[in-house]
């Protein structure tokens, strides 16, 4: 069964990842899944939230946003509405949780690093993107701080890599990444949050439509652990 | 290795369900789940949001809130900040969409219902016994709307029922509807959201601490499974 | 004259308190008077108030919600709307200022009681019942102090008890304790605060229809000092 | 026992009221009581709220605010801080209570006033004075709508008059109109609304100090009755 | 060509300067341009805001505000709304920047000075007259805390005086001081901030409807240093 | 005098704008000016605000913002704090009136025109280069609804173009097009939107430091003058 930029059912769009996109911050990554852009920028601040305060460890979080004209329908600001919508936290949220899934915060020590995921342009698994490519942003700021000596060079924060991808059944069969019009129609959608080591992190499966079975839910963890296979090679290329 | 309470690893907190506690609410219902309790009141009201209008189709939606000292440690308002979490909107959206993956919009006709899930003790799992509640708050007022001939007495709005447990890898092992105590310690959390008839409407798995494999995942799904077909049991009897 | 209910004119809806409802907090009382229901929780918190700070002093305050479907028609979230109502704000100011009526600051010592008053059910007369539902709240959580040491046991830091209760001129004559559809048609609404000793710490009353006069609002204090004495014997019995 | 500016314990500061003070507004009262100085504007709109639409009746609202200088210690903006206060809260709504309860909304018609009451300096009693020139401000601005046929020239809108005052008890004391030093040291202190015809529209006592007895509250009526008196006097000579 | 009010083209309105307006702040001036009123209130602060702390230096910084029924429809009020609306903000900061530009900050030493610009009266100009005004109560707040020896006595903080006025091209003529009705139908409204040394802060030219050119642009400078420094004599003179 | 980067006074920083830059909005470009990049959007909407409607006119608006890692501190998001800035605010609205200056709203027709301009990276000018890409945004949007038809062929909206640029007076000298660390120590900042024929739309001139004369504006805006004729023969070639 075709789709309809002719990839397979198990193929992933073009990935490409522009790290070091930005002069300001001091890690960052421009990554482009098919039409889906996500500016990501890693900032590495010298305290942590005070909850944390005196404990030896850092923290990293993250905000996810969308620029109004990213979507098909411009939508308002969220500046402007005076309040965030629940999809945005929920999203912030998810992204921080893989984020620190793979960090080793003794060994960041008492400092923070926020990702910022700007979703320039979307076209479906706009919070994928910003995962995949927020580890790039975040390795870019661990290494810009073990260069500045704020994190000792022997420490190795970063204990595995981390990804993720989009995986839904539509019309009835599993597919990968799914882009916007696929999305909107999946019966059941489902985003992976997989490690380098071929481990989860997150798994988040929704019945949009239909609800799922066993069978197909391990289908579908089958194409996700897949892609992010593939994900994870090229964060390794473009940090190599 | 025993739980603190003496439960198995596999075995569900004493369950309650009080349908019909409000006086004012059309569908209503109490539900404890070991010390975590949650009204959840179900309104049905005579529109549907702006953007569904004239298509003939209802809605359901829902508000989940904690009482500011249903925690042990009081926590403030939501009202009072002027603004909402992002956890309380991750939730609220978790159970709006379960309660909708069991209804057929057409069968309701073109009226919404709010189910409010109010916490007002937590222990642990309030998300899920939301959930549980919820569908009982709902299946009560659509029984309600039907006798008051809102609905025609032909249509079937119920396709499903829905619960839902949480499930954990705590000290290494899977465990069954986590404890708060038990919650907070535990290195893989998972909430699955399931139908009377077996098949998943959500899963949402998290590492907290390590992440995950097939085999762990597929060992706490066989629990969450389990414990749904006793709640799906639980909620026939209270609406029989 | 004939109440709805058969109740005298002076008579009380039936009034029951549940102490020590809560697992989690301090203090805790669930009232019902009629079918309106108030879950009152006491929180004890090791600070005060910055502006109060280093006085050797404490402080009492409290919080008034109501749940959306407490009331016949559901109502917007305030935490949703992102701000508080002035009914709202006008309510927790008048509970807490009654609680520290009756509360010798110097002898609680330099720490703080919140008392939440939230409405599950309402029928007329919240934020009486709120007032008398936090006394025994506010005295189970002043004792739990005492045997925990946070205040000395010669220490008494209640001076007196105080309940409260919502008179008016319904249909010409004056009634005590007015439900909702009393209420709501009532010309004059008066909420009196009452102390255990059967002295006034608040006396509110407002011409809803036509002005009233000094014989009428004497009329309706001798119902609220009968009524507040009632409500004063149940506390007493209550926390015996 | 001498006041600090003199005056007898049942006497008024001096209150000046000068009636048409804004251009732009179709009524306003610029009311000084001593210090306290408060600007008020009626303002006549061709509406009513959407839940009053369609019934033939008016509606009478109002609005209490204080300049961020008003007082002795420089406040901090409402508008800045994004939320108004439950002290302001409580003002606006008590000052539109009192003066519907002098209007006949038939008689209005289908037309909205909103009643501005700015505290420009603040002395204490701000809410009285609020009440007392806001009547004025109204009155004009009706005579304004029958002089523009907004309301026809047979109709009789206002039905009496209103004022209000403060009085409490001082250093065991009962006095009238308390300046702001007075009122911070005031055992009870009640602000008393009523008529021209000397009927009570609301009657608000708070033991600040120490809770207060029937006696006490009869003194206390008798001052404000008193007072209210002489203020009604001075509205119909403003306005004659 | 004749305006309005039989001014000439380059003719200010009536201006009145009544300082000490107010009993409770430091410095207050109540400024009237023609039918405009800005009442100024200057409030001296030990302190000043954290990021200038330790610098030896003091700041000044105002707020702006209209009432709401300054104007001849009534606005609602932005505490109400939650929210400060753009225009506010500019002009708060326009203000703020005007007066600090003629202030030495050493001299002032470590404390705030916040000005209050409240429009009780609004016929254009607003925001001119509101540095105008702000400018005496500035001085004398200055004085004031000279006189407290707040300030050493031998400091100067005021480097220079500073006032504003607006000026316009309507109906294709230059013209000063533009009252609202000349405002609304101007095709350029320039705003220009000039010091008693006759020296530009601020100038601030929009072309509403057809931009404009050099010529225009000095013929609008010549007509608003003219007004300030016209403006600038009736402060001196108010202040001496 | 020379500049960090080897500019003359007069030079602007290398400008280049990517028109057609996004792929959901109906006009778009992408502007670098230096390190400074303006990411602007215009997203064409059926209808016009209520208050314009039925006139036969359009609207043109702009909103602006700098995502938070834009700077070199990393800054909080205006959607978390809930309130959008008075800076935002104010270069929001500036923006949106450079825009209108060039628009004929008659031609335009009843539709709204939203520009939205995001700074991805700043270094001084960001308000600038806002409008010179805001504009090229803007004419890509027209011609997109001429070849849609939602605007007649025969129309012809834009009277002129219009472009912006900053210059000031750093350590004494006129200079075009500040970059940050030159903005940071001007003594005078000004910002000049000019149209394609020459004319003024704004001129915002602010003294930080000294206060400035007729010579130095002068001398300011011809190098504004210069700069912006240079900006839109750039706008020319990229929309040719």
């Amino acid at each position: 069964m075709a789709r309809k930029d002719g990839r397979t059912a198990d193929a992933l769009r073009p990935v490409t990842i522009e790290r070091g996109w930005s002069a300001q911050a001091e890690g960052s990554a421009l990554i482009s899944v098919g039409s889906t852009k996500v500016l990501c920028t890693a900032s590495v601040q010298p305290t942590v939230p005070r909850w944390m305060a005196g404990k030896g460890k850092g923290w990293v979080t993250a905000e996810y946003s969308m620029l109004p004209r990213s979507t098909n329908e411009r939508m308002d600001r969220e500046s402007v509405k005076g309040r965030i919508g629940g999809r945005t936290h929920e999203i912030s949220r998810l992204v921080g949780r893989s984020l620190r899934a793979v960090v080793d915060m003794k060994a960041l020590g008492e400092l923070s690093i926020v990702v910022d995921c700007d979703v320039l342009q979307a076209d479906g698994g706009t919070r994928c993107a910003s995962i995949t490519g927020a580890y790039v942003a975040l390795a870019e700021a661990i290494e810009w701080a073990k260069a500045q000596k704020r994190i000792p060079a022997s420490a190795n924060p970063l204990i595995d890599s981390v990804s993720a991808i989009s995986v839904g059944i539509v019309d009835g069969a599993p597919m990968l990444d799914l882009a916007y019009v696929e999305d909107s129609k999946a019966e059941t959608d489902m985003n992976v949050v997989v490690t380098g080591r071929g481990l989860f992190v997150e798994v988040q499966g929704t019945a949009e439509g239909a609800p799922f079975d066993r069978t197909e839910l391990g289908a579908l963890l089958d194409l996700a652990t897949g892609g992010c296979d593939e994900l994870a090679a090229i964060q390794r290329s473009v940090l190599a």
